[in-house]
Order: C-alpha cells, then structure tokens, then sequence
C-alpha cells in the first residue's frame, strides 16, 4: 500500500504517547481492520439466528440472549443485562384496496402507535395533501370520516439530512390528522426506494389525542394513489389495520467492556440498538451498528489493554421511543463517561468525521484526522452529538465522535422488509470496522482529559 | 440528427414501392414515433384505471372493456371481443414462517396452480436441494411429510435464455416433489433481485399428480433460509397457502384493426398480452406490451391505409397457460395471416431483430435492417419465432419478426408486487415504439408476397 511510508511519517510527528498505548498504534490497527470479520459474524448472526426483533417482544428477549453469548465468547467483561419497562406496540392485519373509481389492493403498512380500524375495515374518502404544511392548513373538523394522504418526495442525501424534514409528516402528521377529525392518514413513505415496500417507523399521538390508524404506502403505491387522484372522481379506500398496544413489557440494554488500566480516565461509550423493526431482519438499522462498535472494541481488547475501558452497549428499543438509550442515561448518570459514539446508519463507507471535544482535548481531533483520511474520511467543521441512544448523554455533557456513513442509499432500505443481510457490503463494512477501530485506539488511549463539552443540540 | 443524410441515402437504393406505400416512409415514421405518446398513455391507463388483471377474474374482464373503449377511441375497426372460458386459479393467504430453531417470517408467494394448506397451514421439515436435478435424483418416498426446497440462482441476460434453464424449477419441480411424496414445494424465485418480493408464476400438476402447496420465497429469504439450514439443524418451516382452482370462467381477446386496401395480401398480427399476475399493475408484463404495439399500428393508420389489414390483438390470459393466444390461434386458423410478431418482453431497449420469412420475401429483413439500426438493433442470425400468444400461428407456418428488449432487468421485476408503472422508462418506450411502426411500416406495405415458412421451433 502507497500510504504505509506516509503515514509512518505522520506517526514520527504524533504526540509522544505512553509507552503502554504505543502497543496501540491506530494506523495499524486500521490497516488490520480492513481485513475484519469480527462485523460480518455478528451482522450475519443477529440477523440469521434472531432476523427480526421488534422491541419489547419475544423476539427481542430472544437477541438479548443471543448478545450475552456473542459478547461473553467474545471475551469481553462485565457482559450484562440491564432491564426497564416499557409500553410496546404490535403489527396485525394490514391491507389497504381502492374501492372506486378503480378497485385495487395497495402495499401498506401501519406507523408504529397506529391505531386499529374496526375489525372489518374503515372505507373512507381520501382527501390529499401535498405536504404537510397543506394538511396543518385544513380547517379544524374537515377532515371529519376522511382519510387523509400526505405524499411529499423525499430525495436521498448523502448525510441524511433529508430525513429529518420529510420524516415530520410521518412522525407529526397522524397526530394532526386526528385533531382534524380524520378517521385515519396515509402518507407517502419516508423513502427513496421504488419497491412495493412500505417504510414502517414511529409515529407520536400526544396525550388526549387517540390513536388514528396510521399507515404508509410504498413510492409505488403512493404515486399510484395520485394518478387516481387526478382522474378528479372521488377516491374511496378501504383500511384494515389491526395493530394494538400491549401494555408495559420487559426490555433491556446489553452492556459489555474491554477494561482500561486507568480507571479514573473514564468510560468510553460506544454501540449501535439490537432491536429493529419487524419487516426486516434489521441488518442495516442497526445489525451493522452494533457489530461495527464491538468489533472494533474487540480489536482493541486484541491489541492490550487501553488506558481508558471501553463499554460497548447494545441499546433496546431505540426504534419505538429510544427507551434503551433514554434508561441508560438515567441509570448510568453518576458515570465517569468521557465520549460517546453510535453507529446508526447502517453500512456504508464512512466520509465524514466530526467531534465535539473540549479544548483541553483538541488534539485527539486532529489525530483522527491524520487516522482516518486514508480510509476516505474527511473532517467535518460542524460539532459532532449524532445518536439517539447516546443523546441523553450528549445532553449531559459527554463528548461525542460522529463517523458518519454515506447516506445515499440508507433510506432505500430503512424500516422496510428490504433491510436484510443481502444489503451489507462486506467491504464498506470493514471501511466502518477500520475507522472505529481506530477512533477507539486514539480515544481511549489519549492522554489528554477529556473533561465536559457544550453540547452541539 | 446527423443520420438523416445517410438515410435518405438508403432510401433512395430501397426496392421501388407503390406510390401509395411511399406515404409511409419508414424512416420518417420512425422518427416521428420518438415522440410518441400513445404508449405510454394505454401503459399508464391501464396500470392505473385497471391495476392488477388476473386471467378470468372480474378484474380481466374490466381490463377488456377498458381494452374495447381505449381502442375504439383510437380509431381502431373492427373492434371486439373474442370470448372463451378457462380454468381459473386464484390466490388467497400465504405466509411462510420459520418454526425452529430460529423463529422468523419469511416473504413467500403462492405458485399458479399451487394446491393449498389445511386452513391452519402445514409444518414440515425442509429438505433443500441446490438444484432440480438433486431434487429429481431423490428416491421415490424420500421426501414424505417433508416441503422440498430448490434453491439455485439465475442471472441476467441480455436475451432473457436464462429464464429457459431456471425457469424450470418453477415450472416442474413442484410435480416431482409432488410424485416423491412432498408435503410442499419452495423455490427460490426465479428473479435476479434482491427484495422481498417473491416472484409468481405458474407451475403445473400433470392429470394424476394432486397439487401440493407450491410458492417461492425472495432471493433475500431463500438465501436466509439456506444460511439457517448451513446451521446444520432441522428446520421446521409453516407454510400457509389458502390458494385455490375456482372452475371454468370466461376470458376473452381483444381485437382491432387498421385494414388493409389489399384484402388478398393478408393480415400482419400484432400484440401482447392483458392480462397480468395479481401481484402488481403488470407495467412490464404486459401493458407495455400492448401499448407499443398498438402505439405503432396507431401510427400506421394515423399515416394512411397500409397495404395490409394490420391486426391488434390484446390476448388474454397468457400467463396462467396461453389460453387466449391458443384460443385465437384455433379460432383464426382459416385467416390469411402472412406475419406475427409479439412484445411481451417488458419496454426497455430493443436491441436485436430477427425475422423468420419466405425466400420470396427475403428483401424485407434487408429493409428492416436498413430500417432499425440507426435505434441501435442490429440483426441476430437465428430464425425469429418468440412469443407465447403468437406460438399457435409460428406452428401454421405464419412468418415472424423478433423485436428483442434487452432482459437485463426485466427479471428483477417480473412477476412481483414490482411490476409497477414507474419501472417503464419513457425514452425506452419511445424506442419501441419507433421500431415496431417501422417495422409496421414495412411489413404492411411490402410488395413482396409474403408465404409460409417452416417454424424456428
């Protein structure tokens, strides 16, 4: 490789380390990763022996015990189970047909807190919406026995950002639909994919608004549900949705370490979330997370002992409401953390890299930045405090590392029966194994403190 | 267009036409038929006003009646429908899901033609074979009480032949497993992508072999399934299919006409199919089909009177076992068709032509070589004979062109939920058009007697 003598170059100018971290040496501890299978095994494992896992269910019990086995054979300390409550939702029935003017099924599926329709369906009007600006504008009461449809087009970005405005309709819309009086709400999926696939994901009725029956329809379907529309006739669908809440369930969080010589140095944080949603088998959201941070720190378990210990915390329920991350911040409150960083969106080679250190410490970004760029990784200007799961700790403080993946086909696959195995890159995912492992190598081992940060959000 | 020079060059060395032919220059109209949007009009239509169009259901028969009013709005004569009954199958529930040892749903589509389940569905143990003839290599009785599975992978190609070969496992591999003494019969799709959407498609049960369950999981699925099984455990799998045979129902072709002024020249026959499987709109398969044929006779009338009577015909109820191409061919045996030609193939580029005729009538391939290459199709040297609905009148001896599509992509979609509208690409279209009224253009008017040849296959 034609980078080799350069980087030994960069090396020759580095921070004089400790002579316990130089058994550590991030450019070689890179280059090793890239040939990985620590990531492959455990993606290929989760999603083969558990495939899907939706959380508070059997299922999701299920990956925590194969996480406890995985993790204790990959001999990593203080593997565990830490448990809470919470309410969980269930997928039913889930079929949606045009009655008139042109009868025909559509591929739909219910938004996780969807409501049920009566057991033999609700037929109703569909009145359409272009955005979701359009149906907040209706008047109150209009939507009185209707069916809304919102359909506005996500487009595909290559650090995801799209999602946050277009996934407003999917998270906010059914909501404002009920106070409208609608009888239920369609929308158009948050996706970029054109397979008869529909995109599940969250949505949110706040306190003293009941659940609607929720759904989204593939691209397909959705575009298809337009051209109807357009034809000027009224469009009658007919919903059937079965889904219910369960009650409060068990759920948990799997926690294992590679334990540092320093204690007083602190923790660093890092995961991805074990359950997923129920259509696929979950392997890029989050499958891949979870095995990319713990191969990683199993590479570093590999080369010694870090000066800093190392948590690989595999978070439930982060797909329904962020649970696992929301009990983690609250029980581990008290802890020594010093940096968090979550892998949560899927596999696809790593770009970008940004942090969010104090200054005390920001010479460790700009050893990641000598690390990282010839894996590809550029550095990024904005503060870094991406993760759900690790949020809460973001929010109190804790420095963050985002390694951010190409996003340019995540929202093809995400929350649909696509994300499956099959779609995991062995290549790309090694890339994501290499730039973790040695983010992890440079962190855990700095020398500097790493004190308290103002959070980016 | 830098061609036009080299064209009119070409013209001017063709064989002298009638006078009357000379309004048609094939050139011109195909050039003109770049524009086209005819095709996509009844492409868009029919997927959209009709949707889905199973062979004897009511939806068929609502595609006919769109089919007679669409053509009759052209100005096609002659227009009608040609009934006939039919064996009709339908599709109810189907679900398969893995029993142990790792619990999981796996996206599976019944098989035209498949017997059903006990209501509450059947388990058995999966006894995989990497190809049919392992499966036929199994002892007689070997499989009793066990769902055979036969997993191997097609590839794309150019031509569509892999379709022959694998295809086949489809086909009748549920019959063997059936005369073994199998409880049920999985396949992996015969599709070339990866979605969970498991490609249908017709199998048959000889008279004297019961139908089993029969249905095909997504490559995603068949390929989880076989790394389950490389597990080296029993695999207990539930298939439930509710499918069922519903009795002799009327289908029906549709067909009109753009006639002739030389009745004893005979009548070129032209067409696709309109019907499709359940699961999507079948924009591919085969409303485009339909579409780019009757754009291009469409074209032809709109230029003038051919020479010969050019005949549409929308068959019905080909893929569940070309009821409406034999059907047509026994009802029309005494007509004096001189050559057919069918686009059921999807409405990507065509690419290759071949044709099938008389000596006497050798100068017309020549022209339609002249004719074609400036869309990119060059000239393949086997004998013309493609298309199931055609296939009764190529065995008369009928003459035959081949507008060949490129299958490079037409099997990620055939037969699946995919098989929607916003998978046909305008531009494409547009070259199939062009080609098939140049053709048109040529065939219809040419001077040549064009008599009986002896069948490619």
């Amino acid at each position: 490789m034609t980078k080799s003598p350069l980087l030994a170059a960069i090396a020759a100018l580095a921070l004089p380390l400790s002579a316990h971290a130089q058994t550590m040496d991030p450019a070689a501890l890179r280059d090793a990763a890239l040939s990985d299978d620590y990531a492959w095994d455990i993606t290929e494992g989760l999603t083969t022996e558990i495939g899907p896992r939706l959380a508070g269910t059997e299922a999701e019990a299920r990956a925590r015990a194969w996480a406890v086995t995985k993790l204790t054979a990959l001999g990593f300390k203080n593997v565990r189970i830490e448990p809470y409550q919470m309410p969980v939702w269930v997928r039913g029935e889930e079929t949606a047909e045009v009655v008139s003017p042109f009868p025909q099924k559509l591929a739909v599926t219910a938004l996780g807190n969807s409501g049920a329709t009566p057991s033999k369906g609700l037929v109703g009007e569909i009145v359409y919406f272009p955005s979701l600006e359009a149906l907040q504008a209706a008047p109150d009461g209009s939507l009185r026995g209707k069916i809304a449809f919102v359909s506005h087009a996500m487009h595909a970005t290559q650090d995801g950002s799209s999602y946050g405005y277009y996934g407003a309709v999917r998270r906010t819309g059914p909501a404002i639909a009920a106070k409208k009086g609608a009888a239920a709400m369609l929308i158009r999926s948050v996706g970029t994919d054109y397979h008869r696939n529909p995109h599940a994901g969250g949505t949110n009725f706040p306190d003293g608004t009941a659940a609607i029956p929720a759904a989204a329809l593939s691209l397909p379907d959705a575009e298809q549900l337009e051209r109807i529309l357009k034809r000027g006739k009224p469009v009658r669908l007919k919903l059937l949705i079965t889904a219910r809440q369960t009650g409060m369930k068990q759920s948990g969080n799997v926690i294992g370490e590679v334990p540092g010589s320093d204690p007083a140095a602190g923790i660093v944080v890092v995961g991805g979330h074990l359950d997923s949603w129920d259509l696929g088998t979950g392997a890029i959201d989050d499958a891949s997370g979870v095995a990319i941070t713990a191969a990683a720190a199993k590479r570093i378990m590999n080369a010694g002992t870090p000066r800093r210990t190392i948590r690989v915390v595999w978070f439930g329920a982060e797909e329904v409401g962020v649970f696992g991350g929301r009990a983690y911040g609250e029980a581990h409150k008290g802890d020594n953390h010093v940096l968090a960083a979550e892998s949560d969106f899927g596999a696809d080679r790593i770009w970008k890299f940004a942090v969010n250190l104090p200054d005390s410490a920001k010479a460790v970004g700009d050893r990641l930045a000598t690390a990282l760029f010839p894996l590809g990784i550029s550095r990024g200007s904005e503060k870094a405090g991406d993760g759900a799961d690790v949020g809460p700790l973001f929010k109190q403080g804790v420095a963050a590392v985002d390694l951010s993946q190409s996003g340019l086909r995540y929202f093809d696959l995400h929350h649909t029966p696509d994300d499956t195995l099959d779609k995991i890159d062995p290549a790309q995912l090694r890339q994501n194994v290499a730039a973790w492992t040695a983010m992890l190598a440079i962190v855990a081992n700095a020398p500097e403190v790493i004190g308290r940060v103002t959070p980016a959000r």
